[in-house]
């Protein structure tokens, strides 16, 4: 049988799987709201950010109570402590998915991204819900050798958005200087994205490995 | 007189400090290095960022440390736990001051700011170092009062930042989009080392008033 204490620490785990959950599909919704100009979407996304916010000063409240209440062993300690940074990287890549959602906004009823560079943008949304979603299972399972897996999906993200860079700085680019901007911070944002949920993932495999995790 | 514990709560608060210090000097010299196509002073900038992630690493060790030893009751747990996210907080801007100074290199010898940009790019690194330095005294005080002074800062980057891209977006812009999606980027990295500046401060805030800090 399970004691409250433990209890609580699984609670804390859960409340950082729901925020990959929540800010993955965030970064989905956020791709489909740009990428088809859906104003609706783009709204639902900027509005769900709330939710994870919360549940991050839950997370926080939570940790620093049991840590006062309980005085945990190292071990647990050392959990308590990642999850706080797990959940600082997870509530800024709900941000990163809102800024994705308000170019979208910004630009209806227009669209921010020329058809060449859709399947570009689509992919990078794709791996951004992946990379997440992997980033996810390891917090979940603490699982360490899966970690390694994300390393990957975030050289596919980097590969994405030098395409992207690269279509826009060819000669024959006809979308201007405006376009190319929001493209840019938007490339950006999705690689950011990435980044923390490799954090995310790294800080499980410092937790159960005790390995320095490589500095980003 | 004060006893062990004390005097290493003060010592992790002496590292924070350190940290705002060497942020805002490398936010300076990586300005320098963008204006100036200073390809030495950017190296300096790029291999000097190994400094504040060893602070940082060495802040979170101290402070799981700390907890686990000296079981510390709520003010000085969250006093702690507030440390733990401030550290964070400062090794990103150090990164986003490399990030600079990483354009400055790929750009060198040709310098990435127009002639018409340096006086607005050289502004937005003025302000940078001076809110983190600000920032810098808000911890080294625990002085909420001040924190106030830092948001209308970050209003004067974020006005910077707006010019920025309005001149790159005026129809007469002759640099092209290769120099508009570097500024834009480099703007944007000004603008998240002002929001890191700004975090650091209301974490300072939470943790003196325990107001709730305003999202971000």
């Amino acid at each position: 049988m399970r004691d409250a204490y433990h209890d609580e620490l699984d609670a804390i785990t859960d409340q950082l799987v729901e925020m990959t959950e929540l800010v993955g599909q965030a970064i989905t919704q956020a791709t489909e709201a740009l990428l088809d100009s859906d104003l609706s979407i783009a709204e639902s996304v900027i509005d769900g950010d709330d939710s994870v916010d919360i549940i991050r000063e839950n997370v926080d409240r939570r940790t620093v109570d049991l840590i006062a209440r309980q005085q945990p062993v190292a071990g647990d300690l050392r959990r308590l402590t990642t999850g706080l940074r797990i959940a600082s990287d997870l509530e800024r890549s709900g941000d990163l998915a809102v800024h994705v959602a308000k170019l979208a906004r910004r630009k209806f009823p227009a669209c921010a991204v020329p058809n060449e560079l859709q399947a570009t943008i689509r992919e990078m949304g794709e791996v951004a819900a992946d990379i997440v979603g992997k980033a996810g299972h390891v917090v979940a399972g603490r699982d360490a050798d899966r970690a390694a897996e994300l390393e990957s999906d975030d050289d596919v993200m980097d590969h994405l958005h030098r395409t992207l860079l690269l279509t826009m700085l060819a000669p024959e680019w006809p979308y201007g200087v405006d376009t190319a901007i929001d493209l840019a911070l938007v490339g950006r944002y999705y690689e950011r994205f990435a980044d923390h949920a490799v954090a995310v993932a790294k800080q499980v495999v410092y937790l159960v490995t005790g390995e320095t995790a490589m500095r980003n």
